[in-house]
């Protein structure tokens, strides 16, 4: 079994040898002899749980810095649909290889995507060594045969040994106003009989709730419980426009939000009500959505976003502490997707980043936690674990190059494929 | 004369050679056949403006991280001024080089500061090699004795040859609920009759204005304009409580405004109306605040949070494009302080940031700006270089390792000696 000791490095507090045994964290002790396979000098460095994005379009990376600054609407119809409707699997391959360079670079070793071509997203994860829950977004209007095709997938990888072992696969009904009762209602039932993750985006702007109100006489969020779709399996993304009702709702189903504020605040869909969630009591996760609105994939810069909106937004400079948030993006994502993960701990899933307190913009260290959520870049992350495999050491990641000219040589192509 | 030559970076869109000479841009071409004293190899990189940051309190980076997540008058009486009681002059040499080798491995090259000690700060500017614009704060509370040495100062700072070649003194009036009106009415004269910066807070919080109009029967802005304050050499940091009016006022009057959005949001102080104040004409660049309350000195940072600010207050995603908020933190800000910078043109002195656009951050490379502004981070920054100095090469930066340890004594020492 594979073995790694961190020799001497600031844990829960104290300086500490940290022994990880195959997957796990097997022994934290303030001293550990012991024959492993691997030793890591663990001096001016911190071990910290990683971060776990709970809502993203990993390919959508070819598209950063592609449409800026634009109305939503323009943004959408001229720009991203166009492009990404030229999109075959070999860009979604290295879009979501260049997607998953950034991430275990800036911590994250866990994702949840919604894409087309999850056979490319697959490759790519399982070749880069995290973790990631993967769903192909139903959408009604894509016609009989594709939504087939994406329940075929489903039957198929579900099959025993079909799927790598860090990879799990969510139903992916894109959004209320994309899916209609019969589909929604099908997606529900097939991911409750298969154990499975309902992945679905939820109250993104005000358009889509006065929509639903037309259609169906009621909000989203109570629509989606006439469909019995309100279950501790589902991970609704963005989560701004619901009133009091809708979120006890949520809390009572104990549905998993997840936040993005970056997202929502650069295509300005408005403000995830956090205070008045949390109060509540619903489950809160966070994620960075894709990079055509963000632009990237940083979830260290995701969690201060999501500090400093809710502080502005209520003017109470006490919402969402640091330690609040950062449980939030590793402990509430772990837990829906069963991940056994998310705090440094005897017989978690050995998931942890080695950070370096020794950074100027770690000094002084008053707080490890605020510095490192407030004050530092993802720059000072010098190793990134994963399931006991080291991802990332000395900031050096496996056929980085290679990767990052692929994924440039795919976005230009795609862009001339536009050209007249 | 000393000299610096670029070769083949990416430049204003085209691969060209950047010569500097002295302290100035001197040739921009595509190809430059010269003998200088050093060149520098642009492959792979891009040279940009680099950072003024037009509001801060350098010194406070010793209070990284001290007080987070806390309501505003508690973080501020129980926690930041019974610490900042106990600074002396070394603690703020210290926290002042802290923060500098932070401002430059972050891209800043100029920062416009408010704290006590001015002494401390121009040494600690000095030996790093920035550009500042120093001001003690004036308070009237602290006494005449204070006040009076205040003046001494600036009288003594403000003679032909007394201050560093890079550093300016400025005027600081700390804010109109700490200063009554002969004193900031001498604050106005005396800046006006030596030529300087008048430096102060503005209408950051709502009882700001509120006690305002309780004591002088009109507002912040119009009681500063009864004074005659309101000038092409006021800069007001914050500005957020202002109404048309007011607007008006300062757009009229030149008037420099400060937007600290990292500050404003994490305080709950409320939302700096930039697109109204845009509207109204006004000129606006941006700052960091102290380490208090941001908790780090990074303009890319304050930009990105600045577009995400205003594009979500006012749900206009096309609001503070890009190319804009980068004009705002370096051309604004180099006009206000006549630093005749600001820009990569021949002629103009010769500040710069050579960045990596290899990085994973930075690709596909559909736009450099957005790019840098939306997705990077600071460390894909090599080179900083100000009025022709190179501050930082390969990320290296001189002393750095002296300053971190004696900047973390200096906090450690500090929180000592608030124990009981």
């Amino acid at each position: 079994m594979k073995s790694i000791l961190i020799k001497q490095v600031l844990c829960n507090g104290t300086l500490s040898d940290v022994l990880i045994e195959g997957e796990v964290f097997s022994m934290i002790d303030t001293h550990i002899e012991t024959d492993a396979e691997l030793i890591v000098d663990g001096k001016g460095m911190a071990v910290l749980p990683p971060f776990y994005n709970g809502h993203t379009h990993a390919a959508m990376t070819l598209l950063r810095g592609y449409a800026d600054d634009l109305p939503l609407f323009t943004w959408l119809s001229k720009y991203i649909w166009p492009l990404e409707a030229k999109m075959t699997a070999d860009d979604i391959y290295w879009g979501t290889k260049l997607a998953v360079l950034e991430m275990i670079k800036s911590g994250t070793v866990f994702f949840n995507d919604m894409y087309w071509h999850d056979d490319a997203t697959i490759r790519a994860v399982e070749e880069m060594g995290v973790k990631a829950a993967i769903g192909m977004p139903l959408i009604e209007s894509t016609g009989k045969k594709n939504i087939d095709y994406c329940f075929e997938r489903l039957d198929s990888l579900t099959r025993q040994g079909a799927l790598p072992r860090n990879v799990q696969v969510t139903v992916a009904p894109h959004a209320i106003y994309t899916v209609g009762e019969t589909l929604f209602k099908k997606c529900v039932d097939y991911a409750e009989r298969k154990g499975l993750v309902l992945h679905t985006h939820l109250s993104e702007t005000q358009q889509e709730v006065d929509d639903c109100i037309k259609k169906y006489g009621m909000r989203p969020v109570e629509w989606l419980d006439s469909l019995g779709a309100l279950q501790p399996n589902l991970v609704a993304a963005h989560v701004i426009h619901v009133n009091d009702k809708e979120m006890d709702l949520l809390a009572e189903n104990k549905v998993t939000l997840v936040h993005n504020p970056v997202s929502n605040m650069k295509l300005g869909s408005g403000v995830f009500p956090s205070a008045a969630l949390l109060d509540a009591g619903c489950r809160i996760a966070l994620g960075t959505d894709g990079c055509s609105s963000n632009n990237n994939l940083d979830m260290r810069e995701e969690m201060k976003t999501a500090a400093l909106l809710a502080k502005c937004h209520y003017r109470r400079p006490e919402l969402l502490p640091a330690e609040t948030l950062y449980r939030m993006c590793n402990l509430n994502c772990s837990d829906v997707f069963h991940l056994q993960s998310g705090t440094i701990e005897v017989g978690k899933k050995a998931d942890a980043l080695l950070i370096d307190v020794t950074d100027e913009r770690m000094v002084p260290c008053h707080n490890l936690i605020s510095n490192w959520l407030y004050s530092a870049e993802s720059s000072i992350i010098d190793t990134v674990i994963c399931n006991g495999d080291i991802l990332m050491q000395h900031r050096h990641v496996h056929d980085e190059e290679e990767i990052l000219d692929h994924a440039a040589q795919c976005a230009y192509n795609l862009k001339n494929k536009l050209k007249p």
